[in-house]
C-alpha cells in the first residue's frame, strides 16, 4: 500500500482500518498463507491442551451458565454465543504457556485474535480463506500496536490482553464486512476496552486467563456494536486523552505506519516447541541435540554449565523447584531434563518426572552463569551456551543465539505438527491427525464450521 | 467497625471486603435506607427514559442476539443472563445525561452498581432489604476508590466505568454471599479489567453507554467467577503493579480506610434535577425561582446576567447552540429556557424549543462572567449568582453556593418521585405511580423479581 501524503495526515485508526479491509486472500504470499494456518494449528493445539484445565474450566462453565444462541463452538464442547466462543476460547490457548509469542510486541496473539476469528467465521459460514486472511489482518495490527508501546506500556499493562484487543476488534470486523467507519470505531471501542494489569503475577492468580478471554470477547463486541451503527473515538491511538498517552510512558507512533500493508508481520512471530519458560529453550533446543547423539545416563556425566543472558538467570536460576510450574522456571531442572530424557514437552512436566531421582540429581550438578557475550546481545537474541563434561574425559560444546521456534531460528511443519500431535491428547490419535490435516488445508475449507465441528 | 492494628496492615480490597460483608441491612439508619431507596428510583427514572436511545438500544438488540438464560430483567423488555441484564441496564441509565453524580470521587454510580446488583438480586430471588444493603455497600466501594485517585485519574479515565467496575463486583459479590477471599479476589479481577478512555468525547462518540455498561457487566463477570473459586490479585489497588499506579499520577490511600465502615457515602451523592450539564444547573435554579414569582415574557426583560465559576464557562460558555445535545451545554440557552418556562427537564430539549423565538432571543442577551469569589469556592461549592433587569426597571439578583440536589441543597422525596414521575412516560401514568410506591417500599418487598417484572 503506496502512502500519499493525505493518508499520512489519516488518523492511526483509520490507517489499521484501510489497511485491514485492503488485505485479501489472493493478495497473500504463499508462505504466509503456510506460516498463518501453522499459527492457526498452533492455536488449537494450545486450546485443546487447555480446555480441561481449572480456570478454563471455570469460565466454560460460567458461559453455559449464563447461556445463548448457538453460534459457534467452545472447544470445551458444544455451541454458544459468538461473545462466549470468544470467551472461552480465548482463557483456552493460553493456560499451558504453550503459544505463540511476538517478540517485538510481546503479543500472545493466537489466544487473542484467533478465538474472536473463528466465532464469527464459524457464525456466518465463512471460508478457510476468509479466516486466514482476518488472522493475518488481526495479528498485523495488535504487533504495530505492541511495539509502538513497547517497552514501558509492559511495566503495568499485559500486552496480550491490551494491544490485543485491538487484533480480536480487527479480526472480527473484517470478517463481519464492516465498512471503513465503522472499522475505526471498532478499534475505537476496542481500544476504550482495553485492559488487564500485571498485578495478579504476585498471586499467580488465574487472572492471566481472564484477560486473554476477555480481550477476544471484548474486540468481538466492539466489532458487533460497530456493524450496528455504534461510534466510537476516532482516534483513540494517538489522540489526547487515548491509548498512548493514558497507558505508557513513551510510544512510537511511526511503528503503527511504518511499511504497513507493505508487511505481513506475522511472518515475525516465534513458537514455542518446549513446555518450559521461554528463557530456557536455548539450553533444552542444545542439550537436545547431545541427549540424541549420546543417550547419556547420569552416571556418564561428570558435569553440566549453562551459560546465558543476565534476564534468564533472574527468571530461571533455581537448583530446587518444588512445583511442576516452578519445574518449568528452572533452568537446572529443565537441562538436566533435556539431557537426560530428549525433550520437555507437555507431557515431562508432572510429579513422577519432578521427583525422579535421576534428574534430580543432575539438577544439582548443572551450573548457570551469565556470559558477558551473550548478555549483551539480549534481547535481538536469546542465546546460550552449554558445556557437558562426561566421565570418560570428553567434553561437548553447543552454542545457540535463538531458540527453536524463533523466526532466525524456525520450526518447520513437520515439527509443530508433533508438537500439535503431542497436545492434543485428550483425542484419540486418529482424531489428531484428521484435525492437523483439516487445519494444514484450510484454504479449501468452504465453511469453517465444519472444522470447529469436529472438534 | 473499629480498626485494630493487624486490620489496618491488611491490603485493601480485603479490608474493603471485610466492610462489603459485615454491612447488614438491619445496620444501616433509616435516613440511609430511605436516602438509597431515592438513588434506585432515579436509577430507574433515567434508565426507563434512555431505554429507547439509539446506543441503547443497539447494545439491547446485541444482547438479543447473543441470547443467554432468562436469569434477570432489561429494562429495554424480557429477561436475559444477568452478565447481558448488567450490560444492558449499565447502558440505559446514563444516556438522558439526568443520573445521579458524587461530587468527591466523580461517579455516576447508580448505572453501575445498580443493574448489577438487581440482576444478581433477581435472578437469585433476593429482597427488597438485601438489594438495598448491597447497593449501599457497591457505592461506598467505588466512591471511595474514586475518591482516592481524584483528580490526576480522571484526565484519562472516566471514573464512573474505572471505580464503577469496582462498586458493580461489591454488590454482586455480596448479594452472591461471596467469602471474603472470594470478595477480594472478585475486587481483584474487576480492577484488573477496568477501563474506559476520555477520548471519545473528542468526536461525541457513543462510547459512554458502553463504558458503564461493560464496567456493570464486568464487575458481576468478576463476581461470578469469584464464587467458582477463579482467584485474583489481592493487592489490585496499592500494588506495584495495580490499579492505582497504572492508572493516577498521585492518589490517597487513606481515603479508602479513613472511615471505612463508619460511614455511609452514599448519603454525599448528589441528584440532578434539570436535564442540562450539571454546571447550569445553579443557574437554572435561580432563574426557575424568579419565573415563578413573576412569569415573564421576553417583552418584560432588559437583561440577563449570571456570573458563576471558570469552569462553568469553559464548558458551557455557548451563545448560540446549533443541537439539542448543545443546547444542554449551553449556560446561556438554559438560562433563558429557565427564565421564560420554569423549568430546564428531560421533555424541554426538542427541536421546537431548541428554535423557539423568544427563548433564542433571550438566549442572545445573557451575558456570562466569572466571578473571582464563586470561582475561589469551587469545587468545594458549584456557585453562581444571576440579575436579571426588567424593563420597568426593577432588578432581582440571586445567589446560590451549590445547584439543586446536592446534599447541601438536596431535594425532597416528593421531588425526585416528580422527576422519576416526568422520566416514565412511555408508560401510562398509572403504572408509573405503582412503580414509584414498589420502588419506594423496596424493604417491603421479599422478591426483586416482582418488581422486574412490572417494568
Amino acid at each position: 500500500m503506496q502512502q500519499v501524503k493525505g493518508e499520512k495526515a489519516a488518523g492511526l485508526s483509520k490507517q489499521l482500518a484501510q489497511y485491514s479491509l485492503e488485505l485479501t486472500y489472493d493478495s497473500l504470499p504463499a508462505e504466509v498463507v503456510e506460516f498463518t494456518k501453522l499459527c492457526i494449528l498452533d492455536y488449537f493445539g494450545s486450546a485443546i491442551a487447555g480446555s480441561e484445565k481449572v480456570p478454563v474450566r471455570m469460565i466454560a462453565e460460567l458461559a453455559e451458565e449464563m447461556g445463548g444462541a448457538q453460534q459457534a463452538h467452545a472447544v470445551t464442547g458444544g455451541k454458544t454465543s459468538v461473545l462466549n466462543a470468544a470467551l472461552v476460547n480465548g482463557a483456552a490457548s493460553h493456560v499451558v504457556e504453550l503459544d505463540d509469542i511476538h517478540k517485538g510486541s510481546i503479543i500472545h496473539a493466537a489466544t487473542v485474535v484467533i478465538p474472536a476469528a473463528l466465532a464469527i467465521a464459524e457464525w456466518k459460514q465463512l471460508s478457510g480463506k476468509e479466516l486466514i486472511a482476518a488472522v493475518v489482518a488481526g495479528y498485523e495490527v495488535c504487533f504495530r500496536i505492541g511495539e509502538a508501546v513497547s517497552p514501558s506500556h509492559y511495566y503495568f499493562w499485559h500486552n496480550t490482553a491490551t494491544c490485543g484487543t485491538f487484533g480480536s476488534a480487527a479480526a472480527a470486523g473484517k470478517l463481519l464486512g464492516l465498512n471503513e467507519e465503522q472499522m475505526v470505531s471498532a478499534l475505537g471501542n476496542a481500544g476504550t476496552q482495553a485492559a488487564g494489569l500485571w498485578e495478579f503475577i504476585e498471586d499467580g492468580a488465574m487472572t492471566k486467563q481472564l484477560h486473554t478471554a476477555k480481550a477476544s470477547m471484548n474486540g468481538v463486541l466492539a466489532a458487533l456494536l460497530a456493524q450496528k451503527g455504534f461510534t466510537g473515538p476516532q482516534k483513540i491511538l494517538e489522540g489526547d486523552r487515548g491509548f498512548f498517552k493514558a497507558m505508557s510512558d513513551a510510544y512510537d507512533e511511526s511503528r503503527i505506519t511504518d511499511g504497513l500493508g507493505e508487511q505481513n508481520k506475522i511472518m515475525e512471530n516465534s513458537f514455542k516447541i518446549h513446555a518450559s519458560c521461554r528463557h530456557t529453550h536455548h539450553a533444552v533446543d542444545l542439550l537436545t541435540e547431545i541427549f540424541k547423539d549420546r543417550r547419556p545416563s547420569i552416571e556418564d556425566i561428570e558435569s553440566v554449565s549453562v551459560e546465558s543472558y543476565q534476564v534468564a538467570l533472574n527468571i530461571t536460576d533455581d537448583p530446587d523447584p518444588q512445583t511442576e510450574y516452578a519445574a518449568k522456571f528452572s533452568l537446572q531442572f529443565c537441562s538436566a531434563l533435556a539431557l537426560l530424557t530428549g525433550s520437555a514437552g507437555l507431557a515431562d512436566f508432572n510429579e513422577e518426572v519432578l521427583w525422579n531421582e535421576d534428574i534430580r540429581a543432575l539438577t544439582k550438578k548443572v551450573k548457570v552463569t551469565t556470559a558477558p557475550a551473550i548478555d549483551a546481545s539480549y534481547p535481538r537474541q536469546w542465546g546460550a551456551a552449554v558445556e557437558v563434561v562426561f566421565k570418560n574425559g570428553e567434553t561437548i560444546r553447543k552454542e545457540t543465539d535463538f531458540p527453536k521456534g524463533d523466526p532466525e531460528n524456525a520450526v518447520t511443519a513437520e515439527e509443530l505438527r508433533s508438537k500439535f500431535i503431542g497436545m492434543t491428547f485428550k483425542y484419540p490419535a486418529q482424531k489428531r491427525e484428521e484435525l492437523a490435516d483439516a487445519i494444514l488445508q484450510l484454504e479449501t475449507v468452504p465453511e469453517i464450521g465444519q472444522v470447529m465441528a469436529a472438534l
